[in-house]
């Protein structure tokens, strides 16, 4: 293969294979677009053995340093994925001087600081546009797009897993459980769901976008995290009937109280238009002081689409190889973390759904423990389950999480209160 | 005001006020971003006696050549809008060694070959990011995010006039003339919409986009345009009962048949992402080789947001002002015109509506003309409206445009048809 532009990869599994492809079935349109021929010259692999279509045995090398120590390659594309050796083999890369490129969200969110700091000592560019939903490309558009704006709010359905299985669950109106299990048959989930059911995943891209748009380091530990795995059918159901479906949203915005982080199941009114993104899509919400309500709908994993990032990335760079770093794309990030407000004073509405002993008198006893707390109920729903048992459903007006917390530990130690099944956050979208 | 890059402007209308408090309010978090303090120098205007709040009077002048021949200015923004003297006046900005930023649509569309050429000759940038879907990034994110993908089709909602007229008539079942006449009286529609409703300001957009995705210089004559003033109550009532609504969309695609571009009315899917895009809002439907599917959606006029993208695109070429000018970001169009698919190629569904004498046979005689031309039925409803009178609609399997004309021409020939009053195309988004 012929190239101008010298190109390394770090690791070649289902993404990587998709960004050789690109780079070769694609090098004559690309080198008209760019006017450079771009072309991988090194891949890291861990099995030589391995048959890959497309990519010449001599490129590859089970020694980092072929990538990391040529002198000819200009770029480089991470897509080994986990903390190490990753970090350690991009840095290196940065200290010589090589342009990088990289998918890995985890890296970026807990170690962007150390590695933003190497690519500006050594005047050269860390692009990561595929970190975050995919094939979308947010990245550069809050870098560069909407530079002019100061981004008030970003509401994110970012991970595809736990946003295929609340679609499924509202379909079929079946237990998560159930619906993780065909997810994983079906490759939707991975075998351990921990890092998307749990929220981490979201986390990470959340971190990166919370910093983008607070101009801030945000650590991940500040991001109040709560997974979909407590969600049940009966919980969708209500929502349903609410008029609400329930999403995974990460959500960044500033508020009265200052800037907010969190990543949680949320209920959203069904006609919002992030209430039909379904299935393994993504879609992030964008709200900017000047242009307003955004939205940016795609795929937000998957072989093609996180590739297409990646090689728009390192296109983005190859036609800029020869002027100096783009400041806008440069995140030099402060040293110390942002200070973020506390989940406790984030108001919002809830949902609440408990089961009750059905005496006379129960909900007269929670509305009297509500009231202490000034949360006023805007929907009420008894129903009864069970002979003697009554299930209770409120949504209530905003309130803060604290006063949230203090009311339910108290109803909890209602006799009457058999248990507390779900507490779920209602989100109304307004941003200012 | 204090600033390291003078930008100069001509016209300072609704637009125009929006840039300039922009430019001074944002100052500050702007230094920061761009590192450098961008700042208004002069502004050229019709009426020296307006009073415009925010900007220095002595910054205004009825003089173009205060701001076309002032050495110190680098970037000029157009925003007076109209073919001449703009033309005449960015060429000259140009020619003198400034970068331009325009959110001149028509401009671009129609003497876009000119302007780059000349932009190119002096080796500087000309930026146009709010001439298509207002603040809606699609310019860069085509030219750049999306660099890596062969886009296939786009399908935008990109005149706010037409769809907020459209959406209305959904809502309230009311006639065109009804809708437009309010349109007007609260702004949403020109005095004169001839501009709007025909799809001329849709062509213009549909042609430049379509221009940045085949690669290809665009002629407005090529766009095949269908405006919406033919539109009827009835048949956004059918579209309904069909499960579809109607929209001006504007659709370049690659067939095929070779390159389609054309804006007209079209029935697409109730649950498709744009049939819920209302209201003044745009939308665009992108579909890439590699990142498949992506919808944007936001704001396509109105004052802050165009001027978001305005002084985004400003920032973005103070950031890169002692680079060559990026290639990805030049539009070097060739001479000669694309050629596009002549529309009789063009395969589509069609809803068509005509009125017939209620006799018998009349059925059979049109679906024998249908089927001469391999034409099939996919829905037929026939309702009588008066006495002796039948409404009869249909919507057709996909046939070329010709078969359809053809036959259209045989049927309308029939004794017992009166009229046809519609015919729409009807969209189901295949992408290949």
């Amino acid at each position: 293969m012929n190239y101008d532009v010298a190109i390394g990869m770090l690791g070649c599994g289902t993404v990587g294979s998709g960004v050789a492809r690109l780079l070769q079935e694609k090098q004559n349109l690309y080198a008209q677009r760019v006017q450079a021929v771009p072309g991988l010259a090194r891949v890291l692999v861990r099995d030589l053995a391995r048959e890959r279509p497309g990519i010449p045995a001599e490129l590859l090398t089970l020694d980092p340093a072929d990538v990391l120590e040529d002198p000819e390659i200009q770029i480089v594309i991470e897509v080994m994925g986990g903390i190490e050796p990753a970090r350690e083999y991009i840095l290196q890369a940065l200290r010589a001087g090589k342009h990088v490129v990289t998918a890995n969200k985890a890296l970026i969110a807990r170690h962007g600081l150390e590695l933003f700091e190497a690519a500006a000592e050594s005047g050269v560019a860390l692009h990561f546009e595929a970190a975050v939903a995919g094939g979308i490309p947010i990245i550069q558009t809050l870098k560069r797009s909407l530079v002019a704006n100061q981004v008030d709010a970003i509401y994110g359905i970012i991970n595809g897993t736990t946003n295929y299985i609340l679609s499924a669950m509202t379909e079929a109106g079946s237990d998560f459980q159930a619906v993780l299990r065909e997810a994983q048959a079906q490759g939707f989930a991975e075998s351990d769901p921990t890092d998307d059911i749990e929220g981490f995943d979201a986390a990470y891209k959340l971190a990166i976008l919370a910093g983008l748009i607070f101009d801030q380091r945000i650590d991940m530990q500040q991001i109040h995290r709560v997974g979909i795995q407590r969600i049940s059918a009966e919980d969708i159901a209500y929502a349903r009937r609410f008029g609400y479906v329930i999403k995974l949203l990460a959500i960044a915005r500033r508020t009265e109280h200052g800037m907010e982080a969190r990543v949680n199941p949320t209920m959203i009114p069904q006609d919002h238009p992030l209430a039909s993104v379904n299935g393994v899509y993504n879609a992030l919400l964008v709200n900017g002081d000047a242009v307003g309500e955004l939205m940016f709908y795609g795929r937000g994993a998957g072989q093609m689409p996180t590739a297409s990032s990646i090689v728009g990335d390192v296109l983005n760079l190859v036609a800029e190889l020869d002027a100096p770093p783009n400041v806008l794309m440069s995140s030099p990030l402060p040293a110390t973390a942002a200070v973020l407000s506390p989940a406790e004073r984030v108001m919002n509405r809830y949902y609440i759904r408990l089961q009750t002993h059905d005496k006379p008198g129960v909900l007269g006893q929670i509305g009297a423990l509500l009231g202490q707390e000034e949360i006023s109920i805007h929907t009420l729903v008894q129903t009864k389950n069970n002979p003697g048992e009554a299930e209770l459903v409120l949504i209530s007006h905003p309130v803060s999480e604290l006063r949230l917390r203090q009311a339910v530990a108290q109803i909890r130690q209602l006799e009457s209160v058999r248990e507390i099944d779900s507490i779920i956050r209602v989100e109304d979208f307004r941003f200012h």
